[in-house]
């Protein structure tokens, strides 16, 4: 089976490196493929780490693992398995995360609690310890890798490598933030998403870290949606290795804070985009801004609604400006809302107002922004100040064919 | 555009004359379509009525107006219109049900709230009373029409006419239990489903009438899902004519009030799953058990979960028995689920159970079960006693296509 790269790819972008942090890339042969699957990222000591994981009441011991980690807010190492998940493989699936944390801290002298591990891929096959201890090996043995060659590594069923880069000015300096990420179906991240890593050479206490990536992760990862399946091992982790001579970012009131988190939520917004641009079959990226909703909390209730519908997903494949759907999907979010008060427009256009369609709209912009790649859909609840945008991408044939019709 | 019939349907039974109960057909002409499109029920003095609508909370003028009237509990007339549901069409909407509803209590000599109202198609669109009040006229000048031709004249995107037969003996006497429905897309009924239409000559009051179809639906169309989207005029209604003889089904301790209960339970549930036999592109029909959770509610929000994940209904498609899917979507609903407690089955064959893979278990009936029409998924938590069976069915490119590949 071959994949089309996805129309909606972006270029890879140059990224700089970061002080303090290492990637190299191994093949552990977790299937029978000719590439690099595993990926080993090291970090000099003193780097902090924070993370959101899925909330999945199924998660994978790579999930269970990190969330345990993230406690003690520091880390050394990254090791990402491609091409196996891990998930729900019982204790030989906790052992296999042990054996890897134990690996990598016999090698590079640290606590196996300083090791952080992600693994994606087919679910309920224990990982080969064997295989990734070669591979581990391997990768500690190999030379440095670019991060292009790392983001290929963290792919699966992705059909082009992903990265964002941003800098933000702290305390007189420039910090510089990358992250790298992988994720294009079992995309509905219920808290965090996929497998995301943010590394950045500033200074920042775990704990500022943490309240800063969990910010940005609520307009960001939690806005996406490819397909509305949530996955067992959604992962975002990000690792400040402080080599950028600035002082701590120790908390919101530091100096540099808020442009540290306005960089950070820049990057994350970079990175789930990616992923939504890479979702599976995706023809068609697509916005979707609710305003005027009781709450933001309800404004976001109702764009999932809209992303999620397997109708107004398939009608903006078909280049069909159905405000129909669009009306249907509001109405069984199951938040407030009036008919009679409602508004949408397609890019620019108003379709419906008040509670009808507008009378005689000019149809030529909107079918015209309908061909295009980029879709936005806007609706106005005209109920109170609640706001939010979305992202997703079209139901397509593509979609179908990567799921239905080859066998896993 | 052409459709095959659903290669899940099922011939249309043979349905017996309810006393009381005349159906009628004719052509409102609402699509450039040459078929009928309006049905005309005549329903005899002293009918009961009772309801179940869509939660939506943007409901089309039909479903509010059978609100209102349902309060009165009394009905002598059924209208549907087929190729325009009316929905999100302001006032003058709401000025076509009330027209409707004069019309026919002109033509009927009976109060407007005596008439029943029920519309499906495109959204947006007002339903042109010109043409509501010619097809009615018409209607009422036919002769009776049979069964079959009434429940082809309520279709839209539907492959195949749809109805179900029951009786029960309630005090001595046989009743008879008659039902036709519509849909298949835009399924997922959130409390009522489609349009669906329930005939009895049994005497029924209109309170326990509706506590009986109340409950019905709970088990039966609340149960089923296409694509998870709920329509703005989700409608079940149910008639009782009064003319079989028995004394009056009053309340749950009359005579044959369990039977009764029974047979309509019965007749909603062949009803519901002849809609997911029509579900749009459906290959495959999927009853999907969930047993061993904390309570039903949570058994029956799981089993929508797995119901509702196209990557659980496109492994079905691909006949691929990825369990790691179902485990996926169990994780992502939200209700208390232990990993290393959860089993899965497909058909009889136990593939997962206490957190990992069955080892060595027996992959040829397996997939000899997922080869078949009818698939059966079974997922035990193993937490408590909470049960609970939904349908569904697989997501193919006939869904696509039906979807995104045709403009409305």
């Amino acid at each position: 089976m071959s994949i089309e790269r996805s129309p909606l790819a972006l270029p890879f972008p140059a990224l700089p490196a970061i002080a303090g942090v290492t990637p190299r890339v191994a093949r552990a042969h977790y299937k029978t493929w000719d590439r690099c699957d595993l990926t080993f990222v090291t970090l000099d000591p003193g780097t902090s780490v924070a993370g959101v994981l899925t909330n999945s009441k199924c998660p994978s011991p790579e999930v269970e693992w990190c969330r345990k980690a993230l406690v003690l807010g520091q880390a050394r190492a990254l090791v990402v398995n491609a091409g196996n998940s891990n998930a729900f493989t019982g204790n030989r699936g906790r052992a296999a995360v042990e054996a890897i944390a134990a690996r990598t801290a016999g090698h590079l002298g640290c606590a196996p609690s300083d090791v952080f591990v992600a693994s994606t891929g087919v679910i309920g096959v224990p990982l080969p310890i064997d295989k990734a201890e070669a591979g581990l090996d391997a990768a500690f043995a190999a030379e440095p890798a670019c991060w292009e060659a790392a983001a290929e590594t963290i792919m699966t069923t992705d059909t082009f490598a992903k990265a964002a880069v941003t800098t933000a000015l702290v305390d007189g300096r420039t910090v510089n933030l990358i992250g790298i990420i992988k994720g294009s179906g079992m995309i509905a991240p219920d808290m965090a998403t996929m497998l995301g890593f943010v590394f950045t050479d500033a200074a920042v206490a775990p704990e500022f870290l943490q309240a800063a990536l969990s910010q940005a992760n609520t307009a960001t990862f939690s806005c996406i949606t490819v397909d509305g399946d949530t996955s067992t091992s959604d992962t975002i982790l990000a690792f400040a290795t402080g080599q950028a001579g600035n002082t701590l970012l120790s908390d919101e009131d530091s100096d540099g804070a808020d442009a540290f988190r306005a960089a950070l939520a820049d990057l994350c917004h970079q990175l789930a985009l990616l992923v939504v641009r890479d979702g599976e079959g995706a023809q068609k990226l697509i916005e979707i801004t609710v305003e005027g909703a009781e709450s933001d909390r309800s404004a976001h209730r109702i764009a999932m609604s809209i992303a999620n519908s397997p109708l107004v997903k398939t009608a903006i494949a078909g280049e069909d400006a159905n405000w129909g759907r669009v009306v249907m999907a509001v109405g069984k979010a199951g938040e407030p809302a009036e008919r009679d008060k409602l508004a949408i427009r397609f890019g620019a256009t108003q379709v419906a107002s008040g509670g009808l369609a507008v009378e005689g709209y000019d149809e030529a912009p909107v079918a015209k922004h309908l061909v295009g790649r980029e879709i936005e859909i806007g609706v106005d609840l005209g109920l109170g100040e609640g706001r939010a945008t979305v992202w997703t991408c079209d139901l397509t044939h593509g979609y179908i064919s990567i799921n239905a019709d080859y066998r896993s």
